[in-house]
């Protein structure tokens, strides 16, 4: 048994309709003038970018690098970098997008501090200390990535997937405007959406810090008080939010209540963890070319029903925090109850419920299940210890 | 309306048993060896003090000021910062006891980074940037000033309470060790847990953000989403938590619950702030020699009545988050139920429930009234905007 756990928080979390215009303010706070952007093409094609810089005055100058991809290649840190200090000496980085744009600002951020190579970083724990300052502001609402330490990576020099994580790598700030997100496609905000839904229940039903079973200096630290508190509030929002937010998509109150809630879940997941539908998702993520959210979301009810049998109690006061009425309900009721209102939610925002209709085989599955055994910060937070026989009949379930 | 809304958090936050044994590793985090431990003499006499300092092998330098006394006075800060620089080159400070050591820690990590004279910086928003790297220990679990940005001081000069409050004021670290609680006596352990209790009913009732109705930059902002999830789950802790720490002060369960729950409670406040049982508690602390939380603690059943009728929701909520078969109560009879809650509670830690109990006499009532409307921060945090008279009313209905 662990005696002790641990969290980490973003500093300052801004929030609202227009938030973007306190950048500036923002930016003073440490004494940044010299501003580089991370984003991608899509946000500067949207218009969004430009409301951004718009916020600056004379005072500051602002480098651009609009080149983000999903999964950024680790060269696009180097570039970055190289460009604007060729053109000033660089105070702060800005973050402005979905994952991918976050996660690239975090390494130049990191370079920038420390200098040397992206790959001198990848793995957990190896970032020296704080990293330049750092202002987040997202453009879609599922990552979390605004409060998260984790990156994901293309390393493309050995063509695979990598990343940096270190709690130095957390944003100080995160900024997130709800009217940034008016425009996404109802099948983006439904994967992404579903994706918090996931770091929210995955946060939520991780097992207890205390009996997460290693020595290890931790980056996932299994569930306690304060992830539990905005996991539950996390779930909560989603579930208010997610379906209008996908069939409404200018909807503000809705897109305000996924901000929310992926900030709540982004905040609950950095720290607990997740687990067992994360574990899953990644290896089916290499077989099929599902959105990852797609991927946790189909994954979710039958990981919830895996779990039951340890989670009940957990369960059951979701059902009731989001449904009061489902007070008069037993334990193992409202539990039963809220599993179907995930399904049911699935459903509304019309995304796959099985891994057949995403082009999943019976015969991938024994694979699926040996490689998410081997992700071991997600697999020992799962509350109910996984087997290969156990994750493959979850995965048949699914199929 | 404002449309924006703003939280800033501690860093990082650990807690558990055994957890100030972390504490050289904290250090190392900021490059610190040279440690000033600022604290009182009941905390070196109950051989808290002696397990810190044991917790620094030889390649620290620890400096102890063991001066520290409730509502510090000014000159306490110059003092330590003196004879600590007359020592060794100051890094970090560590602030271990009840509130006002924490306090005081603040005041030096302010003073030790940017000079001058406390009253250079007395009221709100006048800290230049980020202080000395402070570390948070509680001995108490009540005030959460181990993550607030508020101190509370005495202006030796003016023979007067004051203050220095600022985000920048927030330990960068919080390390919560529930056994260091252990022998707080009956009595401080519910004036204190009560006390978390406001805090995080406070902050929950708070007005939302959105209609706190000034253009001010604000130190508490109001209600909003994550303080909301912090505060309510700080509710659960504590009415888990009190009445068992009080009568059973060795439970380390109790003990654990009660330092989460003003941990929570803590996070909440800071932001949301405070409202009506706090504006009415100081004035009264003028005229009665009675401990903070048992004003507070005495008023808040009156507090959630006025409110009533404004919060009906919030208090259904929470009286079933804490008790899910409440579920089938109307709102009205859940709100009531949950006053109710707060009165046993009250009677089930022998705190006093009327202001006549404590001394205070009916002809104080107008005077009382009329102060604390002058306290604006904790005024338009009411859900329920008071006046001269209903202040009066709700005192004479404690009386
Ligand atoms: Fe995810
Ligand atoms: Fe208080």
């Amino acid at each position: 048994m662990r005696a002790t756990w641990k969290v980490n928080f973003t500093e300052t979390v801004v929030f609202g309709n227009g938030a973007i215009n306190e950048l500036p303010d923002l930016c003073d706070k440490f004494n940044a003038k010299n501003i580089v952007i991370v984003t991608d093409r899509g946000i500067k094609d949207a218009g969004i970018l430009q409301k951004v810089v718009d916020t600056f005055d004379e005072s500051y100058q602002t480098f651009v690098y609009d080149r983000a991809v999903p999964e950024p290649p680790v060269d696009s840190a180097v570039e970055c970098l190289e460009e604007a200090k060729n053109y000033m000496d660089v105070d702060l980085i800005v973050g402005l997008g979905g994952g991918s744009s976050i996660d690239l600002a975090k390494v130049v951020a990191l370079l920038l501090r420390y200098g040397g190579e992206p790959a001198d970083y990848f793995g957990e724990h190896k970032v020296p200390g704080p990293v330049a300052p750092l202002i987040a502001i997202p453009t879609t609402a599922g990552t979390g990535s605004e409060v998260t330490s984790v990156t994901v990576l293309t390393d493309v020099k050995n063509k695979m997937k990598t990343g940096i994580s270190a709690n130095e790598l957390r944003p100080k700030v995160a900024l997130l405007d709800p009217e940034l997100t008016l425009k996404l496609p109802a099948y983006v905000t439904a994967c992404s959406g579903i994706d918090a839904l996931s770091h929210a229940l995955e946060a939520y039903t991780a097992k207890d810090a205390h009996y997460i079973d290693t020595d290890d200096e931790l980056l996932f630290q299994g569930g306690n008080p304060i992830s539990d508190a905005l996991a539950l509030q996390a779930i909560k929002y989603i579930f208010e939010g997610l379906v209008l937010a996908v069939n409404q998509g200018s909807n503000i109150e809705a897109r305000s209540k996924m901000l929310m809630g992926s900030l709540l879940a982004g905040q609950a997941f950095s720290n607990a963890g997740t687990a067992a539908a994360h574990a899953l998702a990644y290896p089916l993520g290499g077989i099929v070319k599902s959105p990852h959210g797609e991927l946790t979301g189909l994954l979710l009810p039958h990981v919830l029903k895996y779990n039951q049998p340890v989670i009940k109690e957990k369960l059951a006061t979701v059902e009731r925090f989001i449904c009061p009425e489902s007070g008069v309900l037993s334990e193992e009721e409202a539990g039963c109850r809220f599993i179907e209102r995930v399904e049911q939610l699935l459903e509304e925002i019309q995304l796959p419920s099985s891994l057949s209709q995403i082009g999943v085989m019976e015969e991938d599955l024994p694979e699926v299940a040996e490689k998410a055994l081997t992700i071991d910060r997600l697999v020992r937070n799962t509350p109910r210890v996984p087997t290969k026989e156990s994750f493959e009949n979850l995965l048949l379930s699914a199929l």
